[in-house]
């Protein structure tokens, strides 16, 4: 079987590309961020995640982000936006290159780990409008890393950035994931949780899940 | 005054950059990894090239590698390899992406403190043969920062990844450093320091190192 590294939040596209993964018969090795996320309440779900469906590792990184000031996400101080999808070309939540530091990790491992393959829970329809999460900047990263790395020019791996849903809306993000078996409670996607870890129902991150289950026709039993 | 990042890792090439961006007119912050390198010494370095040459800012960020054990430089029972400089095409001492983890740092902190200049002493001429230490590599790489990026993409920035030292010979850096007065016995090169600080010798790092003063016909002060 061939090893590959899912990026795995905690929220729903995350772990629906994980269950892809292990369709397409790729052997997991889960990795997270704390990074010092307002809604760290995610990294507890990506733990039952990765155990609920067979990942055979699951590593959580800290780190250490230069700026978390500049983020609503890492910063208390910053306000999450509410009801407010789309008003902003890029929002507040933005943080400073995040993909570009989660894969560069994703590709230090996969090369430790022999794991050339790298799944993205990344999408950019139903999208906050962050630049790392286009194709552009996907195949950039995948092209960085295989010039960058031992593997890559030895040719004893081959990177490849996976990213299944990025043409995706979410209502099929969410009938795929129905059709996966994805247990849906087990998934945070609310940028800015009660500390019992309830979705807030408004920020950006809830309002695009409640999307992808309204066009589905399916009940969020999170919700 | 425009304000570049540059990586100081507290060696003589990461010294002689620094030198070379305030020549150039930039307003330096300097940016340092603790990854739990054996050759911790060099970040005391780093601090005190910082605070001399004029550094408006310096963050050490502590980085968690994700496998450490697969690197001379972070794995204390694997040898530094000794007087075999060139022997291997990439050698042990080489750390997955690891100037994938450093300039991805730098874009996350160029792009909160609106520096799109990064500077970085990567060398590929007299060098260890380490992948991303090469122009294609740094081209690469550069293109996605301007990717995956708010101020890449809103073009409120440029990012670009100076590598003055590219094409230099060692010997041809160390003749630019003393031009430029750096102060020698600041800087440290050794992999595989002692307690004390004091550099092997044999190591590619000190290797590299004692070929740069020979041709430079100049005297190490710290040998």
């Amino acid at each position: 079987m061939t090893r590959a590294i899912v990026l795995l939040s905690g929220g729903l596209d995350s772990a629906t590309t994980l269950l892809i993964a292990r369709e397409q018969g790729f052997e997991v090795f889960a990795l997270s961020f704390d990074y010092g996320q307002r809604h760290r309440v995610e990294l507890e779900r990506a733990r039952q995640l990765a155990a609920r469906y067979g990942a055979t590792g699951h590593r959580i990184v800290r780190l250490d982000l230069p700026a978390p000031e500049t983020s609503a996400l890492t910063e208390p101080s910053l306000a999450v936006p509410k009801l407010s999808l789309g008003k902003e070309a890029i929002p507040v939540t933005y943080v400073p290159a995040r993909n570009t530091l989660f894969l560069a990790h994703a590709v230090a491992l996969g090369e430790a780990l022999g794991a050339g393959d790298i799944f993205i829970g990344a999408n950019a329809l139903d999208y906050s409008g962050y630049p790392d999460c286009r194709r552009e900047f996907l195949d950039a990263f995948e092209k960085t890393a295989n010039l960058g790395t031992r593997a890559g020019v030895q040719a004893t791996l081959r990177f490849r950035v996976h990213a299944p849903l990025l043409e995706m809306t979410k209502g099929e993000i969410v009938v795929r994931a129905r059709n996966l078996g994805l247990d849906f409670s087990l998934t945070s996607s609310c940028y800015d949780p009660s500390a019992e870890g309830r979705p807030c129902g408004a920020c950006d991150s809830c309002l695009l899940r409640a999307k992808g289950f309204r066009e589905a026709g399916i009940a969020d039993p999170i919700r």
